[in-house]
């Protein structure tokens, strides 16, 4: 049914496209009726929301590119020299990371930072070596756009580990300098290391090479941490789908179940890293299309599910970056086990700690405010029960993909 | 250099090819004197020994394609079927997996199952239980391999996790199955889940989709656990490099350093898991290829060469498959450390429980075979200092690549 569906016109000021990708093959199967299409559409994201005029003295964090923030590099540095010759001191005014003067605008999903500032002298006894620091990271990002490679935090703390004491220390002048130039850490081509793979009806650049995503066998493709390298995306799939386990990934990519439910699948393989949760965010935001999560039905795959959806607790300035908004729940839910009839044998005990886990979620108000996940997570601590998506193989190895997924697709069964 | 140089006939008996990939670039550099590769050479593993005569009553563990365990299953049953029928009982004769009846031939890198056996009778009240889940397992088997599909050990205790109860049992199961087909768990399309990645001089087909390694961005191509469906395996590579951590990959990767010095660059992301130990062994295997270690300069990065090298310490029926043997320590030696000028606060103080292991390592016979890992691991516990690999760094972030690596290869300064 997907080679006849309306092609999507791309976001606009994207360089991606939504394209139909010249190796299709037509994969229509008789168990299929084809209502799960209408139901996946209508959970398809809005095209973006018009920009709001912003308050005065708001500034826009956006991701820059490697020449525009060599530019912005090079105009503070003028301004530093020429405050040396005309003012005889050189202060950095670097935004403040609280939360108070962070605002992540949920409509228009945009990062803003206020106007309060904190000032860095070089020539105060107090934060010379702050200073000294912050130069130095700044040279060593000028150094990694000029010559446009990436490192790793952990290489930027080695590149003076005498200067820097701690990584601690370097890491936070990291996130000094991308506040002061409004753009998120990975701009800065500072990134951390990667364990999620990509499989599906998805294509993009890497670096210049061209990644077919429907042809990387298996194992899928690794997510690269330079998540900037990645260009040109293109896509005909109706949803992307997070899966919290390898073993399920690795189920639907050797049934090529994207093929059948034209997808893009992902797995972070457990917890998700943070270019994982930046690859999911950044396909949501140039194909605009609807994320499912499939996670174990406990309190450790909810947790999963929150960190795409809301990011880790903090709402740091870094964290704000890689929540993917609206993530339905697919699956497993609690309610699924007597729905499928997964045998009791199947099931397992919470631990107390479950438990105690699954209540203080309960609390959270990001739970709160979604009354289904509410309802599910209740009716997990109520029968003190939980499943692993493997429990679906209680039914056969391919119950996962010939029948759970169908019939939850088919039937719009998430929340 | 590489562009000229012989090409090395495969393995007999085995479908990979070595052969010149089509979309070779010359990549010729001012700074390499070429001389690494003459090192590299005279460090390749030897063409396969020609097979030894083998005494009586040992069989050949091997791999075994889906047709040919299909047979060997059918054969088992009608035996089974036949035994009741004219002697009204039913034997499983199991070979026993205890290290004295399982013999590993180095030479021949071959591993040998002996006459001893075990039987697991259906009649006896002793053993029917045991023989239940035997023919429960076979039968699970016998299901994935009819419809060439793959499932996690996870996914076979699911199946039936009423009769296993425990997944302990179907595990164990499923290794007498193994032993008693003669052949790598992987052979019954029972695999574990993968975390590894490899970029580089390698082409494969992977389930029907040609992945070519050279054309994988920066992330790499995640290894499928499937390594059967691994096929078709051709490079113009001269070594296999391990890299204990995808930071120093993502280097690597970013630098395109394989197609200066012209390799297969395989990180485990850590401890290697059991399908990235079975992807390099399998690649050693079929490429005839050295292979070089590089890990942090601590006793977590020695026994991470360890696990490639010997697997791990218990020498299990299951464990042989996965050593890669003669693996070259290349990095990051202790000796390094001042060789390299590392200044001393990028070095690291080791802590009791790294010198405890340190020394703990010194005694086991691996270590004390090889005299120059000893000598270099007692410099690590007397000198007290470790160092990560991203200490490198410490002399810029390309120093890895542009310096230390072309100059350890140039002077073939590995052990």
């Amino acid at each position: 049914m997907w080679v006849t569906k309306m092609p999507r016109k791309s976001k606009s000021k994207s360089k991606s496209k939504k394209k139909k990708m010249s190796d299709d093959k037509k994969t229509l199967t008789d168990w299929i009726s084809g209502k799960w299409i209408e139901n996946i559409r209508k959970i398809r994201p809005p095209k973006k929301a018009k920009k709001l005029k912003l308050p005065e003295n708001v500034h826009v964090v956006q991701e820059l590119s490697a020449q525009e923030l060599h530019k912005k590099i090079h105009e503070l540095t003028r301004k530093l020299t020429k405050d040396i010759l005309t003012k005889g001191e050189v202060n950095f005014e670097i935004p403040t990371r609280s939360a108070g003067n962070v605002i992540y605008d949920e409509v228009n999903d945009l990062l803003l930072l206020g106007n309060k500032t904190f000032t860095r002298s070089l020539l105060s006894l107090r934060s010379a070596r702050e200073s000294a620091m912050t130069m130095r990271v700044l040279e060593l990002i000028h150094y990694l756009i000029e010559e446009n490679i990436h490192a790793t935090k952990r290489e930027v703390y080695y590149n003076d580990p005498a200067l820097f004491k701690e990584q601690s220390n370097s890491d936070s002048i990291i996130e000094d300098i991308a506040a002061l130039m409004a753009t998120p850490r990975d701009s800065l081509h500072v990134v951390a290391a990667a364990k999620g793979a990509v499989i599906g009806r998805l294509k993009f650049k890497e670096g210049g090479d061209e990644i077919d995503c429907t042809k990387q066998g298996t194992g899928g493709k690794s997510i690269t941490p330079f998540i900037d390298t990645i260009t040109d995306i293109e896509s005909d799939a109706e949803f992307i789908l997070i899966v919290e386990k390898d073993a399920a990934f690795l189920r639907l990519a050797e049934d090529r179940f994207y093929n059948k439910y034209p997808s893009i699948i992902v797995t972070g393989k457990g917890q998700p890293d943070i270019a994982t949760r930046m690859f999911v965010k950044k396909l949501q935001r140039e194909l605009r299309l609807p994320v499912l999560g499939f996670v174990d039905s406990d309190p450790y795959g909810m947790k999963i599910l929150l960190v795409y959806s809301i990011g880790s607790k903090r709402l740091s300035y870094e964290t704000m970056f890689l929540a993917t908004p609206d993530i339905k729940w697919l699956g497993v839910l609690p309610s699924d086990l007597d729905k499928y009839n997964i045998p009791k044998s199947a099931r397992l005990k919470m631990t107390p700690a479950d438990i105690k886990t699954g209540k203080l979620l309960l609390k959270e108000p990001f739970i709160a405010r979604r009354k289904k996940w509410a309802r599910e997570l209740s009716l997990m601590v109520q029968t003190k029960t939980k499943a692993e998506i493997q429990a679906l193989a209680s039914h056969g190895f391919r119950f996962l993909t010939q029948e759970y997924l169908p019939q939850k697709l088919e039937t719009a069964d998430w929340i």
